[in-house]
């Protein structure tokens, strides 16, 4: 049984467009908080010492993001993070947003885990692998 | 003897340069978020309702921010809010913010109650104003 | 023959991460900066007017987004738009974006025309519907 | 006789609120733009080599703001800045933002030379400070 990681976020005044809706890049930005905190709650390794002190970055690849439904200033967004595919170095994430159980978003985004020193890719560190093995999805 | 409104916002990769340290607009981001929070938590008036529902804004007439010390990516901001001066339509707040017991910055700053449709300022609702004078600074 | 709207955008200390390059979201900024360009300058039609007296919106339907290699505090952004497909209401773009002829990132991203008065989607008013025309790619 | 240095930027979608104005803070990333563009254009100096190559910040002290009217999506921001205090290692900028000729926003903005590698600030490199004495306000 494979684990989904939750956080909720107020959308603020400085995420809205004139519309009074999120911005889309706006999304992106919460979607890297989710990945930050999963990163320091879910999976117990702190994200910016990975990045400041061991020296390893977590580029995207690429991401690929359905807008579903808007957003709207003081709405409080619901995100679920999961795991697609844990590569060697990449991992696929699957992110789900929704505001009080309506679908807003769904992303599928692939970072990797990097080396600053080297500036290529390198394994994920195997304690941490196996730490983010729980968020696997089971046969979808 | 006066409140002080009080949050802690982690300080997020997105809010930081490429010297690893809170890129200083992103700063301004917080303490609109710091107020957002107020007005919903400490005044119990949801930020979102007044612009929305009531067609009341908040623009920022100045501020006037002195820099202390750097924030970097991983830090808890601690932020501290109060009000130097309730005018008719016009508020001074004073921002505090701090790490770990450490200043960070100090902010005053002033904002007016704004009609949306009169496009004019106009005096802050009785029952709000009555919340918001339990936060003003007594004789410094 | 199909046309191609060119823009090119200094990388900016804003839009950089600690590891001195782009934040992946400030990309999509960029992106939507290139696209109310080429409203402006390639369409004739002002992109602000069209929001703000037109009362149309384009709502990002979707997106999906490589990142080739990074872009670095001090670069110039090479933006390419054109069109994939040309719906009723709906307009498929394609940005390459790169460096000194280097692939940046490549991204397919979907819009539509949305009346902000009735909040459903609404046909591509014809006279800008023609003049986008001459954008869409032909037989790949 | 002192020189101003000039720019012009288009107030951006993503600059806006749900007012349809400027949000404050991006004000502030557009007021960095400019020093940017003075660094690079009128000073001569590429402002990514000072920090990236030459390892110097221009981290910011303080800043003074006063918000003098609105700025909307589709204006055009026009900003000049010159400097009103040139120090050993701290410059103090004034930015004068304006649309149209109508006065948008005034701005007191003190940054000071900062080594990377030290950590301390240090005193501004005689070629480039020779470059900026030409911008210091005469006997205002």
């Amino acid at each position: 049984m494979s684990k989904v990681f939750g956080v909720e976020y107020p959308i603020r005044f400085s995420h809205c467009d004139p519309a009074g809706q999120v911005y889309f890049p706006r999304f992106f930005d919460l979607l890297h908080d989710a990945m930050e905190d999963w990163f320091n709650i879910g999976l117990q390794e702190r994200f910016s010492d990975l990045l400041m002190r061991q020296q390893l970055g977590t580029p995207t690849v690429g991401t690929q993001c359905d807008f579903l439904s808007p957003a709207r200033f003081g709405d409080v967004l619901a995100i679920e993070l999961s795991i697609l595919r844990l590569g060697n170095s990449s991992i696929e994430l699957l992110f789900n947003a929704s505001i009080e159980g309506r679908a807003c978003l769904k992303c599928r985004h692939t970072i990797c885990m990097f080396s600053k020193e080297t500036l290529k890719s390198v394994p994920i560190p195997e304690a941490l692998r196996a730490r983010m093995r729980d968020y696997v999805v089971s046969a979808e």
